[in-house]
Order: structure tokens, then sequence, then C-alpha cells
């Protein structure tokens, strides 16, 4: 389960350098675009020798595909997800991510823009892309039928379509609160609380 | 309402050039991220002479933010678009643009991400999309106030917030769909008509 940082340091000790490369790609992806990335400048923007990358990566796209997955993978962590109770907790956790578009991380949604691009072209990153969702969409469904069964969620459709929404919804908003400041996000997620209730029968 | 095309050919005869200019522009964007693209690779590829850039266009970011903002416009034409009379028609335009991830056209879904991450980069590129997305917003806004008026679509939110969540869904799944061939959109859909159905009073 928990094996998800794949091509991890080669030793503990390393982890701290293979995270400099990392934080440096990810910084660099946002400011230049993926595709003007070099290992050089990563190397140079973490403070280290060229050959650091090469000692944990091999080559440029894993390099450029491992800092994107762990920087989402910090950003949202799935034990936190996890820990996410209900419907409410997960419509919270949308409002925290995306109602104050000032409160959106710039680096981090240049870095969501720049690896859905590239995935386009590279389906190794898209593989990877797609299973980190499908584990989130997962614990999405659990905490959607465990609500449904205490009668506290709308349950005239299954837990997995209403958690695909949810999925949409959340990322959908992220995206067009960056191109609109003006949405109204916080009436919008009334609006899916509303929808969500549970119909008297 | 009609005057979206901004800095249209300076002439009728000059439409086709600069048409000709920016479907090159597309599919260099698409193919080679936003910042890889050149004027005079544009014009190689549109058969013209490296001239006819300057001639229709104030530099690259321009040539390339009309191309995307075109390449959009056709892909969902406004008028197409504002002629959806219900939540059930923009349901099945969901349907049809995301429920087939083999349909969804690629150059079309690269280029939506490249511009959504030079949009981070180009004030003015955000803008443009921001008020696009605003346009299309106003028109799902009629149709879901419509329906409610009618007693077809749940009352219990504001028609304005229910269409922030139509918009957000849809390019929602469009995303995921294009990471995970596996998301059953149509599950996701019909879980969105039982969610808009109206309450029984």
């Amino acid at each position: 389960m928990d094996n998800s940082d794949g091509q991890a340091g080669r030793t503990a000790a390393s982890a701290p350098t293979r995270e400099k490369l990392m934080a440096a790609a990810a910084e660099l992806i946002a400011e230049l675009g993926w595709g003007r990335v070099t290992t050089r400048a990563v190397a140079e923007r973490a403070g280290l020798p060229h050959g650091a990358v090469s000692y944990h990566f091999r080559g440029k796209q894993e390099l450029l595909t491992e800092a994107a997955m762990f920087a989402f993978a910090r950003a949202v962590p799935e034990d936190e997800f996890a820990a996410l109770a209900g419907v409410e907790d997960l419509i919270g956790f949308i409002a925290a991510e995306v109602a104050d578009p000032d409160a959106i991380d710039p680096v981090l949604s240049r870095l969501m823009f720049e690896a859905m691009g590239e995935a386009e072209r590279d389906p190794a990153l898209r593989e990877r892309m797609g299973a980190m969702l499908a584990r989130y969409r997962e614990l999405m469904i659990a905490a959607v039928r465990a609500e449904q069964q205490r009668g506290a969620v709308f349950d005239g459709a299954p837990a997995d379509a209403i958690a695909t929404l949810l999925g949409a919804v959340g990322d959908g908003l992220l995206l067009h609160a960056r191109l609109d400041p003006g949405l109204d996000v916080p009436a919008a997620l009334s609006a899916l609380r509303a929808l969500l209730a549970p119909r008297p029968s």
C-alpha cells in the first residue's frame, strides 16, 4: 500500500539529496515549462553536483516525473486525504484548496498543468497520474458509501459515480478559479451540499 | 455580441491566410509546447512567407493566443452552445465531449493544457480564457434557470451556482478521462442527472 515512492533513494541517508533534486525540478518545471528544464539546471538550483542526478534518477524524464508526483503527493497527502471522514470533509477540502484564489499555490497549479500537458505525450507519466487519481477516488468512494449507509448523503446514485463527480468538481473548480478569479466557489460548494443532501423519502 | 474575433484580419479577403496561420500555430503548440513554437515554424507549417505573420499579428504571443482562442471557439461554438435548451442537453454535450476517451481530440486537449499553463504566466491570455469561460457560464445559467422555473431541475440552489458546478464537472471529467481512460464517465453523468432531478415537494 505504501510503496508509492517507487524509485526511492538507494539508502535512507540519500533521501534528502533526492528530495532536494525533486524540489528544484518541480520549481523549474513551473518556471520554465517541462520541456525546457535540463538536469544541469536542476543540479545547479539544488546546489548539488550534476552527477547527483544520475546517481538518483535514470535520466531527465524520470527526475521530472518523480518530482511532479512527489509534489502532488506532498500537496495532497494520501493519509491525510484518507482521514477525511465524509462528504462534508471532502467539500471542506475542496473549499480550502480552491475557494481563495490567492491561496492556490501557483507553483503547484503550474506544475499540474505542465504535468497534464506532458502526460499527453508520455504514456508512463499518464499512467502514474491516472493511478494517483484512482487511489484518491477509492478513498472518496469509501467516504461517500459510508455516508450513504448512515443516510447522510443522497443514495439515488452509486457511491463510485458520485465520487467521480466530486473529483471532477474539485479539479474543475481549481482550473476555473485559476482562470477566473471572480468565480464564486463558495456558492458552488453550497449548491453541491444541497444537491448531495439526502432526499426525504 | 459577435465581435469575439478581436484582432480579426484587416480585410475579409485576408481571413483565410489568418486562419491558416492560426491552425498551423495551434498544431505546433500541441506538438511542441507553447514555449517552443516560433513564428518562422508557424509560417513554414502554413506554407506562407514569414512576413504573413507580422502582417496579421503583433508578434508571437498574439499569434499563439489568437490561435488557441480560435481553436476553442471552433471546438465549442458559442452559438451552438447557446442553442442547448436545457440541463439534459448540457449533460449530453459533456457526454459527447468526454464519454468516449478516443473521441477526445488530442490536439485540442493538449492545446487546452498548454494554454492553461501559459495563462499562469501571461495575464492577458488568462483574461481572454476567463472571459470565454464566463460567456459559456452565462449561457448555462440561463439554461438552468429556465429549467428550474418549469420545475424540471432541482431548485434548492441558485442557477448560477449550479451552472458553475456543471462547468467544473465538464472540464474536470475531461481532464480525468484523459488521465484515466477507464473512468466511468457515463455512470458519473447518470449520477449527475439523478442529483439534478427536482425533489418531490
